[in-house]
């Protein structure tokens, strides 16, 4: 498997840390202080998650970033991964994948700590799975903190990571490069009562915190920030992949990063959106499904 | 997609400890005391790590195991395991793999935080992934820490879960449902020079162990405690899943545990054979290698 051995020589060149202890165990072996750990897994599967065509440095980037990007959601710091890698048979998608990956560990400071590389059959579809741990404080806004009276928030703009109607993301660079919202996350998770990030469309993860909190939300469809002028809100809003903070906070406090103020969160359950001052029905999509 | 559905309540009802959270959040949340966590992954492929016809609960268990036994060799203690899934379309393939896994887990106390639940395109090959967290001592056996005049030695019998020329495992309860050697590990960690499960071969994993600690390992086969009378004592040492525990400890020092000294580490590199005071050559085959 000359394959495997140049990528395991390239793995072992990323995995500087000594925890990863150059890969020649099976364990990665970390010494931590007490406190708060925060752990999460995200898997992405080849024409479910990314499309095939997609390049290779891109995918690699991704993986790092929607892990980084639930650390975020949690005001975590990383402390560093565990890569599940399935060899492809294709050298140069792996040497470009591993680029990609170590670009985006570098940028957000999360080492490569250890994990597995697996073959996989000719033509079965790569399977590509990181384990992300941070450190966090004791206050860790969940999704389940809403409460009565909190405003819902938002960072950054919604909707350009989504497809267009020509089938194409509207932004590419965000779509393939998105960016984890570390130090907004970090700003926010004192204050926030509950916190996730836009992973999947602002409408079908603000429902989930909904329900995780068990309060009702109303968005006000004219104050989701556009990420391009003329987006329809409701497009932008169930698009997905926009990796930008959800948050409530405790009605008249201002949020300590750049974000707007979309909804309310009420007694009751579910989603309610307006327009004008109206009641909006609810889109049948209200975001991007891969399941789980 | 009413099978996510039900796997996701059957997986919550697993998640029971509070650092899951009920699987409501992204991110598992666990506060944790200063001190030496291990860190492992293992991903188990669809006719690569097991046979399409292995009883689904079989393969839940080994998922786990496989795992245990990383922690095992290191001479941890579980904490917790984050679960990476992919549904297979077939509802009661996902259940008996979800109870075989809750069996291994309540079994070797490794409570269920978190994870991912993905789908695969139709017909793909199953891709499970199981990342396990350990607390451990500090002076943790490596697979580095092997000097010269080191003996090695090996906890159980070695051969029973390999397949046999029949093309089946020798014995399938072991070969479905490995017991990863946590009681022994613990016991052991204090006093080993260097530690690691057999999980591809015990000739492969012997020359693993060299290699990490830079020396030469020699193997006497005639000592090798074999699992079924009868047995080449090299088709047992190149089989695989024994998922025991393989170690060194200084000359003169007595394993805390039943366990049988096979060979002895010196100056050099590389492994080599004796039986009957004489040279072995090495077969072409040390192990059993799936691809990391």
């Amino acid at each position: 498997m000359p394959d495997e051995f140049a990528f395991l020589t390239a793995l072992r060149a990323i995995a500087t840390h000594p925890a990863a202890a150059g890969l020649a165990d099976d364990t990665a072996v970390l010494d931590v202080v007490a406190g708060r750990l925060i752990l999460t897994s995200d898997t992405m599967v080849e024409s479910v998650h990314y499309r095939p065509h997609d390049p290779a440095d891109s995918i690699g980037w991704k993986l790092a970033a929607v892990n980084l990007s639930d650390l975020a959601a949690k005001g975590a710091t990383p402390t560093g991964c565990l890569l599940n890698y399935a060899l492809s048979g294709d050298a140069d998608w792996d040497r470009a994948f591993l680029a990609g990956l170590d670009e985006a560990l570098t940028r957000f400071a999360m080492p490569l700590l250890g994990g597995d590389t697996v073959a996989v059959p000719q033509g079965a579809p790569r399977s590509l799975t990181l384990t992300a741990i941070g450190t966090a404080q004791p206050n860790t806004p969940l999704r389940t903190g809403a409460r009565p009276g909190d405003a819902l928030w938002v960072t950054g703009q919604i909707g350009s990571a989504g497809f267009g109607p020509d089938g194409e993301p509207r932004d590419l660079a965000r779509y393939l490069r998105p960016q984890p919202r570390l130090a907004a996350g970090q700003a926010l998770a004192p204050v926030a009562t509950a916190m996730m990030d836009v992973s999947d469309g602002l409408l079908i993860d603000a429902r989930r915190l909904a329900e995780a909190s068990r309060v009702a939300i109303t968005i006000d469809l004219d104050a989701v920030p556009l990420a391009l002028p003329g987006l329809d809100p409701l497009a932008a809003a169930t698009a997905g992949d926009d990796y930008e903070l959800l948050f409530t906070l405790p009605a008249g406090i201002e949020p300590p990063v750049a974000a707007t103020r979309i909804g309310v969160a009420g007694v009751g359950t579910g989603l309610t959106l307006t327009a004008g001052g109206d009641p909006v029905p609810l889109p049948e999509r209200l975001g991007y499904r891969h399941g789980g």
